[in-house]
């Protein structure tokens, strides 16, 4: 290209940024789920600050990572965890080829729906769980069938798909980061594999951010054709004080923002905290017992104690979804 | 924004678009280091073929991923592996502190400078250096660590910083992909975090696309501020058949383009042959001994031997570093 072109086509281009710039101001709510309370102000003013390069708190563009746990956060885990309902769907369809189940503990406890005895079983029956449910096969084979189960599985109260049941202000706020130039990420406890065949479709986040837990790969081949086996034994646990240990393995820069919603997440908003410049920790406080669910201290489920206590007392966001969610699922818009 | 000003800007946006489109065959050869030879037609073809949406063989952008093996695929690896050396000379640094060192293998061997005995001690005597040089430290410490070696030290051939000796026929091809709208990442047997200090500045590869091995990482309080230690365990070797392993567990997507130079690159160029579509696989050949090193099957530093006689066979492309190559590192251009 020769300059006098170079400069035609960047003036035009600098033309029409200029334009869209300066109608900007009159663009639509990016969060139109949010009431305009403190925790609307205070995410919209964080962003303005890190993306604002005349700010003292402006954050480059490659740095603006922001964590996202799932369960809780993004979409709904209540009356259990998703990828428990699926696990226990999964004996159910699968008992017809293993008749000794019905003698065999964890497995009598699901088929026979006691959830007091499936408890009884422990760790060690929850693993039993998982290796039956989600080792075996190859990556490819539990991708089908991940993506088969929620084509068909219905949330027992909403009686809709549970990628129905995702927040759609945490949705907006997806977008709305994404729009500022931050790379959004999942951080959860859950199995990476359960999440990624659908977290781009749902929440626009793509594979490779999509941070789990992980079962331990075999490479091998079959009919000469190269397979990764899914193998009956954790490699990682993506929780607690995995999270922060998942961030640097996977991403290997700190968050400068991080969502979650339960003490599962708190070494998470620990890890971004303790990073240098403008920070934004946040908690989804289960609030809303007629929407959803109202939750925290006590809860078996996504128990949010300590987390909540160090909100507190340091200033963390908490975002309280009865008072700062006009709505909580996309089709109640 | 009104319709009509989107209008405009539309309208200017999508003239810049079409002027700049209009010249782009005028636009300087993107891969100037490499012979107008079959290896650079082969390259220039397929991103051609993947890019073009009228192609068949065209690939959806956000399936653009391409995996570069780093030792001896986009930097040196003769006479030792970097890391090694680098290991080598910390323990050096380390030695006035352990005087017991002058009597204990592996250490013993290393400050003689004896390369048989250091390699008499084996897999566990590398563990130990490991557990001596990489571990024990905070992330951030060992980060320092690196960033600090990598400023003085020189290699012994070249005299020059290790980050010079890249390949720059690989950084022009790493800029001619990212250009056409594909994800570089790096896929390397190596240690991640001994390659993400400096990856972005040399390649601009950004961290979160670095893969490679990791070590045990025990999150905890250092007064009051949460660190992440490096344990003297190996959590995951990214090697052979790590490669898809690793692939598949941070990315989660079959790459569609593979670049590696030794055996321990096979299964990473099998996993990527095997999906659907436009593939490319690639060997680096170290032909070179001139300008850089001549070896292949007998060598025990990258050797390629299992993977030469697959690509043969396969008909990959194997990329002669003597004929293909017009200069090997930036500073001889």
């Amino acid at each position: 290209m020769n300059r006098r072109r170079v400069t035609v086509v960047g003036l035009l281009t600098l033309l029409a940024a200029f334009l869209s710039s300066l109608y900007a101001g009159a663009q639509t709510d990016p969060l139109p789920s949010w009431n305009d309370g403190p925790a609307k102000q205070r995410i919209v003013k964080f962003v303005q600050a890190v993306t604002d390069p005349a700010s003292p708190d402006h954050v480059p563009a490659e740095q603006r990572i922001a964590t996202f746990d799932n369960d809780g956060t993004l979409w709904i885990e209540q009356p259990m965890y998703v990828q428990l309902a699926f696990a226990l769907d999964r004996v159910k369809a699968l008992a017809p080829t293993h008749p000794e189940w019905r003698q065999r503990q964890p497995f009598k406890a699901v088929l026979d729906g006691n959830m007091k005895a499936l408890a009884a079983s422990g760790d060690r029956g929850l693993l039993q769980l998982i290796a039956t449910t989600h080792a075996g096969m190859t990556t490819e084979e539990f991708d089908a069938i991940v993506r088969g189960w929620l084509a068909t599985a219905r949330h027992p109260r909403f009686q809709r798909p549970y990628t129905d049941l995702v927040y759609q202000p945490m949705l907006e706020l997806l977008t709305y980061l994404r729009a500022h130039g931050f790379k959004t990420y999942i951080v959860s406890g859950g199995g990476i594999d359960f999440m990624r065949p659908w977290a781009e479709q749902v929440y626009g986040i793509p594979p490779e951010q999509v941070i789990g837990s992980t079962l331990k790969l075999r490479f091998a081949m079959r009919d000469g054709r190269p397979v990764l086996l899914r193998l009956p034994e954790i490699a990682f646990i993506d929780d607690k004080v995995g999270k922060p240990v998942g961030i640097h393995t996977f991403i290997g820069r700190r968050p400068v923002a991080a969502f979650g919603n339960s003490d599962g997440d708190l070494q998470m908003l620990q890890w971004t905290a303790a990073g240098e410049g403008a920070r934004l920790m946040a908690l989804v406080h289960h609030t809303d017992g007629e929407r959803e669910w109202a939750y925290d201290r006590q809860s078996h489920v996504g128990r949010l104690d300590k987390a909540l206590d160090e909100a507190r007392a340091r200033g963390w966001l908490v975002i309280d979804m009865k008072k700062d969610w006009k709505v909580i699922f996309p089709f109640q818009r």
